[in-house]
């Protein structure tokens, strides 16, 4: 990447203060935040005069190129889902088609203002590819199955190393691979050992989906005779470099293992509602101080991934079921689709706030449109009136991949077309 | 108006069957639907090719103006809500205020495909003068309070029969005037026995809100031995012409004397999770076959007034509250957005579904966009992936509103310029 300096000018930036400044960028990182900078400091200038500066959103749970399933099967249970539409499509995916499946799926998330995302899914290379391309930053992971078969399990431990090999930490840093065992109910013991040991070995994260359903924990009970969170607890699989997906049904003790072996949890309201899976206990959750982040979902179970969407679901489904409507205000909602979601990945350090010396990850949201007029409390117009098309401007790692809704790094209309083309051919071979 | 053809060229029409044809406008209504009009049969040709025609949404119940206090008070419970912030700065509207409150409104309903409203709220005459402007059909209706005062309650009914003698059946009958009660534990029963007989003298709707919380449940029994629509059954108060707003907290009785009335409901899935007010049981209702329709409330309590969003928080929330994720399925969800709403206000014989003669309100809404990829089951795509910025184009009573996200009606920028001052100096004055 060529050096290149660009400067947001006259932006309202939401910071540890919010305040109307300036923000410079050399290369991939924020270097300043002055009222004093002037267009000479930079090659590039961008007018953000009404505009509002926030860190780029940090979706934690994806399957991007399950975007070719949007709106393929809606209203019925996830078991119905799952094995009556969902996996008998997904028998006949490729490479190609899960490429131009995340490919749509990232300009979906420039769109709506997302600069890092943390996918499981298959032909994860391809995805990786579809991202570097975008611009975008993000964490993938192969989707682990084995069902107790030793042959299955080592194909995807192939696999899984076959990706880190090839994808982690490529695209200038931007992509990095973790393993992705879909769940405990899918997944055996040993697999799950397995999966914390090459874990440590290669230094990468673990991306889970637990207790999603209340089904699934009295499988899990049945099992192994305790709960999801305290079998996984009780083989050693917890830790600081766990991502859990969903965490619907907790107990008090689970509650307590999450916080005391540090795994981070990615909520998705949006998902958990529409499938009827239930709510899950964030504010308790916040109020233990465990770390919790807001995913998505893939777009099939969704069926966006409109992160403004899921910030005001997150904080009016926690608001309506609690009784308080103090709880999840807009700020605490607004640190979960940023700050928290940087933890919850491990990278805590390069994103998740607008900060000197961090990434210059930054989306820019126009504050002159009717549904954010009068323009009075930037959060509190983030988290409850704003949507993905605010967005007017997206950088992400120093690049500018969006401006005025115009998408700079890929090709919209090609890449729409190429998504409709492999989904009506994927669907047509089931 | 003179007389004017408009041809609607290839859209995927959603009417009673979903398919590709073209649409015939001549003045304000609908005259053909049929793939054989050519582009020789109007003096204006939208071309709609790969473009969702919907009927034009319906927002049961608004209060336009309130937009002047979006994001004022956010995460506090109603109570606290409306004694501390939003009645304080209520005392100091003007006409001007509400005029500039309720133009940015429509400008925000316009670009989000809602063409006809149901607004409850003061200096309502200017509130028709906004709508008349910016095109839009709906009934407006003076906010009466009493608290059993008597000299209250006759400056009410005289502002209330001075708007319905200025307002009523205005705008080329796009505008309508009803009475306004505020509510069962604001109004004395000598206001609402009243309103019941001059709603009939008049010929005109009742727009109230009942039932929205808990609180009022239990001072309403407390007051009159019986439950919110109990005591309005008891004292005559129901019929079809009433249309009440919240409906959340209803015994199974209420819920059959709403049938047995014909009352309609407006259900308001967001201000009702963000004030912590409860859930409607809708799924229940709709199994009664009561008419229930969806609103956005005011803008101070949701914080927008995309029913896009509406929609989907409708389905979300009652699949998750019943954990039955076939309840509120997609097609059934448009309905009450659409046909539901129209019946909601006595309009069905006019609009609400795209039929040969009823009137042009329309939306249509662009589907080449990631969020909508790739395009298969519109509807499902409309409640569940799209948002208000969707919409491309907008026309009401066979006039063209919004063409390519353009107000054509109203300047866009003059009126955000307008509501921010007007905000500004309003709650300077509290």
């Amino acid at each position: 990447m060529e050096s290149k300096n660009i400067l947001i000018k006259d932006a309202t930036i939401i910071s540890n203060e919010i305040k109307k400044s300036s923000l410079l960028i050399q290369n991939d990182k924020i270097v300043e935040i002055s009222d004093k900078l002037g267009v000479s400091d930079a090659e590039e200038v961008i007018n953000a005069s009404g505009k509002v500066l926030i860190p780029g959103l940090v979706n934690t749970h994806t399957h991007l190129s399950m975007t070719l399933m949007r709106g393929l099967a809606d209203d019925m249970p996830l078991d119905t889902w799952l094995n009556n539409y969902i996996w008998p499509v997904e028998a006949e995916l490729n490479s190609e088609y899960c490429y131009a499946g995340a490919l749509v799926a990232c300009a979906e998330m420039i769109k709506s203002g997302t600069t890092c995302f943390n996918d499981m899914y298959f032909f994860m290379d391809h995805v990786a590819k579809a991202a570097e391309e975008a611009g975008l930053r993000g964490i993938i992971s192969h989707g682990m199955i084995d069902f107790g078969d030793e042959d299955k399990r080592k194909q995807e431990f192939k696999e899984s190393i076959r990706i880190i090999k090839r994808c982690h930490n490529t695209g200038d840093g931007r992509i990095q691979v973790a393993f992705g065992p879909h769940s405990p109910y899918t997944c055996s013991q040993e697999l799950l050992s397995q999966v914390k040991r090459e874990a440590a070995k290669y230094g990468v994260r673990i991306h889970i989906h637990v207790s999603e359903t209340q089904k699934e924990v009295s499988d899990i009970l049945e099992a192994h005779g305790k709960r999801p969170f305290e079998y996984l607890d009780e083989i050693g699989f917890l830790g600081s470099e766990v991502t859990a997906a969903h965490a619907v049904w907790l107990s008090e003790n689970e509650m307590d293992i999450i916080k005391q072996s540090e795994v981070k949890l990615s909520h998705n309201p949006s998902s958990n509602m529409k499938l009827s899976s239930g709510v899950s206990p964030v504010s308790k959750l916040l109020n233990k101080n465990v770390c919790i982040s807001i995913g998505t979902d893939g777009p099939a179970s969704n069926n966006n991934m409109d992160m403004f969407e899921e910030m005001k679901i997150t904080s009016l489904l926690q608001k309506v079921t609690t009784m308080d409507p103090t709880v999840l205000n807009a700020e605490e909602v607004f640190k979960m689709a940023t700050i928290n979601g940087a933890r919850s990945l491990g990278l805590e350090d390069q994103i998740g706030s607008i900060e000197v010396g961090k990434k210059a990850d930054i989306a820019l949201i126009d504050a002159r449109s009717p549904q954010l007029t009068p323009f009075r409390n930037p959060i509190s117009h983030i988290v409850y009136s704003a949507n993905g098309g605010n967005v007017d401007t997206v950088i992400c790692n120093g690049e500018i991949l969006m401006q005025n809704r115009k998408l700079l790094t890929i090709d919209e209309n090609r890449i729409l077309e190429a998504a409709q083309n492999a989904s009506e051919e994927l669907l047509s071979k089931k």
